[in-house]
């Protein structure tokens, strides 16, 4: 990656640092070292306010730079910060909200006469959020690797299938596109495999995850996704495969059958079509999140779907949220979120509704927001496509 | 899973918990709430010393039963564990090496009279260390269907090939096995997707991950494992993916050639072998894993193979691992470890070999303790298989 790059993303971290009195940042998360160093390393990249970023760096050893230096433990940064000619941090912020409390603890005692505050981590996804063209340009080129790995997925299905069975057809291609496979997604509680195939009965499960649909896995250990059971006909079947081709995660959710459904499940579909097409027109810079939330529910309402919007046992209380580098950053499109878009966000639109004893319709793309309005980064086929056709 | 077995985990988490006069434990990270709950759920399991334990959750929805109580935020615990019927906590261990600073923080100040103590990880880590007989049965399970996925990667290589490739049909025999493919680890700078597949020199290439071979990756998001580089005759390659088939992790590597390789190859893996042998030979409850170390370490120096043991550029400084949850428990293989094996313990042994300009030679199986000795539980063969053969 261009070091310009790199220094661009760590002016956004630093601007916000200067809003925040705070004169050094230590970042050492790994979602975290990929947008500023461009790449993980276990280590430390050490940002002051006015002066060059230095990267201390345990692993991998054979890493070599002018301003990169080797480190066993972090008790050493005191002493190699002053090897580096820069003083002592006043405000030093660390990543609070991804830091293990033990190993924030840990590098705070590194630095007694500092006040450390944990603020890192909502900073620096703050900064992640408004992406740069380098970043808007990787999602393109994202977005057509997942188009074509869906491409295959007609082809896959095979009568007697299970979902898990199907899942895997579309992993496999979702990898031959390129696709890494590793799935970062923030928060303590969250985690999934490459994504979900939810079909029939199946999308009604709760699931300890906050994403848009749950799904009850095949084992206790990741209470998620596809569940086992053979594919029936007359069920649809909702692809929602992360594609992460470049460490940055596309989101698109698409919609098959088995034979024909019943009426009820493309009326509810086409429902989730419309709801996109009017929030990609009202969305733009400016507008609150929440406007966009409402606009969604306020057409739920009048079409009668509200007990199965966003699940039906256990309703998701959003309908979009900012990708990245992780599946769920700033902003979400959820009730009482005034946060505004601004040009460079690039989000997930995800109007899904469940239909009991059919199974879950709707849609989902990534969007950038431009200066004028947004513009979508994935564009396959929206309709749902008959798998026995 | 019987509530029996979870009472079992239970009360060794709280044997060890009396031994530090700890009077409750708050358990809400996903690895913890497997072990104790049988699940994975967004919430509490609070866990007195003397009293049942009760679980409060706040997602999925739908779960329901006589010691489960719904939950919005933490903030209502004081009031929800008093309803329980049961006393504060006056001692109360949180899990401090993994719940995130702000989290750990925010679950502190719901209890401003207890005292608050962040070992709740190392006890719970302490406790699962040792398998019960249902955890050393699923582990048995897991190896059959190890073996079972194995046995196709010779079937699956075509001229031609690169290691991605090659890594993503092995993945597809995996998850058709029924590996659940979601690899968990311990530690902030650890992540992996199902394993990896390292041939030739890409075995050399320095990794930020302290796993035993690194590899370069495809992207530098991820970097570590295959690097999508075409199979050459005359190349060693290592499968190393994780089988996740229940929630725990068994390991085993195997390794193939493109072709014969050079005699040095060979021997090298022979030497590898030999040192599984040994050391199968001395394990046992009472030794410590310092001298398993010793004697890996003593027999490589013996045959000349320091340099590129365990790695050349990097090398890993342990010969194994204790394996459960995550692919990364205690014991450790590795010098100045002084912890003695117990029966129950169930590891990694991973003597490996990287040959410049071939790759990577040796050996991965997995291993429980038993009252007198140590007992495979991975059992394909072990020889290098010629892909061409």
């Amino acid at each position: 990656m261009l070091l310009s790059e790199l220094i661009q993303r760590r002016d956004k971290i630093r601007n916000l640092m200067f809003k925040e009195g705070i004169d050094a940042a230590l970042i050492c998360c790994n979602v975290n070292l990929i947008y500023t160093v461009g790449q993980v390393v276990s280590g430390y990249l050490y940002l002051p306010l006015h002066q060059p970023a230095q990267l201390f760096v345990k692993r991998p050893s054979t890493l070599h730079g002018e301003l990169i230096h080797p480190i066993r433990k972090p008790e050493q940064l005191p002493e190699l910060i002053q090897q580096c000619e820069l003083p002592m941090p006043k405000r030093l912020m660390l990543e609070g909200d991804e830091l293990a409390y033990s190993e924030y603890q840990r590098l705070a005692a590194c630095f007694p006469e500092t006040e450390v505050v944990p603020c890192g981590t909502k900073l620096i996804r703050q900064a992640r959020s408004i992406k740069t063209s380098f970043e808007i340009e990787t999602f393109r080129r994202s977005g057509r690797l997942h188009e074509a790995a869906y491409s295959h997925i007609p082809t896959l299905y095979r009568e007697g299938m299970t979902d898990v069975e199907l899942s895997i057809e579309i992993e496999r291609q979702m990898r031959l596109a390129g696709c890494l496979g590793i799935f970062r997604v923030f928060g303590q509680s969250m985690e999934i495999f490459m994504g979900s195939v939810l079909a029939g009965d199946n999308a009604q499960e709760a699931s300890p995850y906050d994403f848009a649909l749950g799904g009850k896995g095949v084992d206790s250990s990741i209470p998620g996704g596809a569940c086992g059971r053979p594919l029936q006909k007359g069920e649809s079947l909702m692809v929602d495969l992360g594609g992460n081709f470049y460490g940055y995660l596309c989101d698109m959710s698409r919609v098959y059958s088995i034979g024909t459904l019943p009426q009820k499940a493309y009326d509810a579909h086409q429902l989730c079509l419309d709801i996109q097409q009017e929030i990609a027109g009202a969305a733009k810079p400016g507008v609150a999140c929440e406007a966009l939330y409402e606009l969604a529910i306020n057409r739920i309402n009048q079409a009668g779907f509200a007990d199965c919007f966003m699940g039906t046992t256990q309703q998701a209380k959003f309908i979009g949220h900012g990708i990245g580098l992780e599946i769920n950053e700033a902003p979400v499109l959820a009730p009482r979120i005034k946060q505004e878009l601004e040009p460079g966000m690039v989000f997930a639109l995800e109007p899904k509704i469940v239909i009991p004893g059919v199974g879950p319709v709707g849609i989902e793309n990534s969007w950038v927001v431009t200066s004028e309005g947004v513009e979508k980064l994935t564009n396959a086929p929206e309709t749902i496509i008959d798998l026995l056709a």
